[in-house]
């Protein structure tokens, strides 16, 4: 006689655990072989409801973000996913209608990203929603990049467009935004849909291995996370604010209110991976990137220093942001 | 400048994070180096305030048990702890008066069972509490004891006492049970202790390994989950009600209310290990287990049959309990 939880496991959890170790989530735990030669790179990273997104957002995309932002963090460490766990903490409210939904989004990353379900476990509470997810990669033994390691000369890059994620949050609160900025639906969209997916860079987990001397995502937003690492590493950077990469959408939004740049650079929900790189190493790396369709672009160096990343506008001065990263405390 | 989830990272929780992979959670991830030949095991499983804790529970013991209802599941596996991921939700009102006797407490058994965090995450919600733990241990190769293998003819045996944790719930609820049941302040307070502190059998969790046929951890109650090892394993069992080890405690509680029995047998909290054990094995098992100070009881034996476990009373006569497995679902 299978309880509740027992059901709802195997009706919708049990698809993803297509690992062999993960025996069909029917046992209490889960085994996983790693290959011999290699670490383990383990993250957890929580979602919560009207915390880290919307309640009414679609459970597909909540399933992936939970996905992704862990996924991310193992890009930036230059680690292959290998598996994950999930905990759900989930109120009494939310029946299969959410969980269908939920589940297949997850299993469409899992699948995607090549990282099947080890295991879990799910809760009631009268609270809201939590996700949480453990994930582990693999790469090859003592190999993981750190957020130390960063020297003077190096090239400061990020992948992607940063500051989408931090706009499509706002015009979800504030949708007037939209015509503000002038943007089309389709750009409306785009910052929303960054939002609610963002995009890990698993396809250069490998580059950033094996090119970047330091490296992490931007989760709580460029400057403040590029801070955390230059901290690390005991440097500092100088970046241009005219070259931190942009979407259309963003540079609409931009366009209409200068003082988004602080959005854009401090705002979060990126996911996208800033990195130092040798400058020797630099057109390797670009190249390489380019080949596997992520972009990737220079936005300053580091230099020596132990003073927090400046941030020049075009004429070289320094633009003074009243936050410097995102926390929820 | 640190964020105040940084700041509360590093004051608290960086002192837990004693492996060298962990990096002293100043990283997003932490690498773990698996010893060549050996398996990981995985397990996850979450509590939520007000479900299956007190509220005003102290929190250490919150802390405790969230760790040792993951350490039993892979002493169960007969696996060894390796290390530990924590998520934590925590509602505004929960401040460092709550988290320092909360680290305090996870930091005294990530060194009792040699098993150090290695990351995590801290969200806030507005909801109860949610302490969520991913925990990895390793085995040799190949050598996760599973709910399968359990064969007719093997013993069932369980480790130390039953009932206590589900009886220790019992009076929390209802405080007027101790005189009831005639209960010692010491021994009401060894029910409770119980329901708060699990005792993961660690100590055996290589004896279990080169021993057991199948085995699980007793988390919902013990037939109910004897039933979920004979399912997965295709048999049945049959256990004798007056063989399941109790506490001196819960004796008395069974003395002056003999349907307590059903609480006993099915009421879960129990983080004991249930196992099926091949006769010819279960005397170096018995020895083994008494040496390494683990108490543990043959209660009956694995019988062919699909039909779930039968409890029989000393007469040979089949108790009903209306309720096999607790499910928060």
């Amino acid at each position: 006689m299978p309880s509740g939880e027992d059901r709802l496991i195997a009706k919708y959890f049990k698809p993803l655990a297509t690992a062999p170790g993960a025996l069909g989530l029917t046992d209490d735990a889960a085994f996983y072989a790693p290959p011999e030669g290699y670490d383990l790179v383990l993250t957890a990273d929580a979602l919560v409801s009207g915390v880290h997104f919307f309640p009414d957002d679609p459970p597909e995309t909540v399933a992936r973000k939970a996905m992704r932002v862990n996924l991310s963090d193992l890009a930036a460490k230059g680690a292959q996913p290998a598996g994950c766990l999930l905990t759900l903490a989930l109120p009494v409210g939310i029946g299969e209608d959410w969980l269908r939904p939920f589940a297949s989004g997850l299993q469409s990353d899992c699948d995607l990203f090549d990282c099947p379900l080890y295991g879990g476990d799910t809760v009631r509470t009268d609270g809201p929603l939590v996700a949480s997810i453990t994930a582990f990669g693999i790469l090859p033994r003592g190999t993981m990049v750190k957020r130390s390691g960063a020297q003077p000369g190096d090239v400061v890059i990020v992948t992607g467009t940063i500051g989408d994620g931090a706009l499509g949050l706002a015009v979800l609160r504030d949708p007037d935004l939209i015509a503000r900025w002038s943007l089309s639906e389709e750009e409306a969209g785009h910052l929303v849909g960054r939002y609610r997916v963002p995009q890990p860079r698993t396809a250069i987990a490998g580059l950033v291995r094996t090119l970047a001397s330091a490296a992490m995502d931007v989760s709580d937003g460029l400057v403040g996370d590029l801070a955390k690492l230059c901290e690390v590493s005991g440097v500092s950077a100088r970046i241009e604010a005219a070259r931190i990469p942009l979407s259309a959408a963003a540079a609409k939004a931009l366009a209409a209110q200068s003082d988004r740049i602080e959005a854009i650079a401090t705002g979060g929900d990126d996911y996208e991976i800033v990195a130092s790189v040798p400058s020797a190493k630099w057109p390797a790396f670009r190249d390489q990137a380019r080949a596997a369709a992520v972009p990737v672009t220079a936005i300053g160096e580091i230099v020596e220093g132990r003073e927090p990343p400046q941030v020049v506008d075009a004429d070289g001065k320094a633009l003074v942001f009243a936050q410097g990263a995102f926390s929820h405390f």
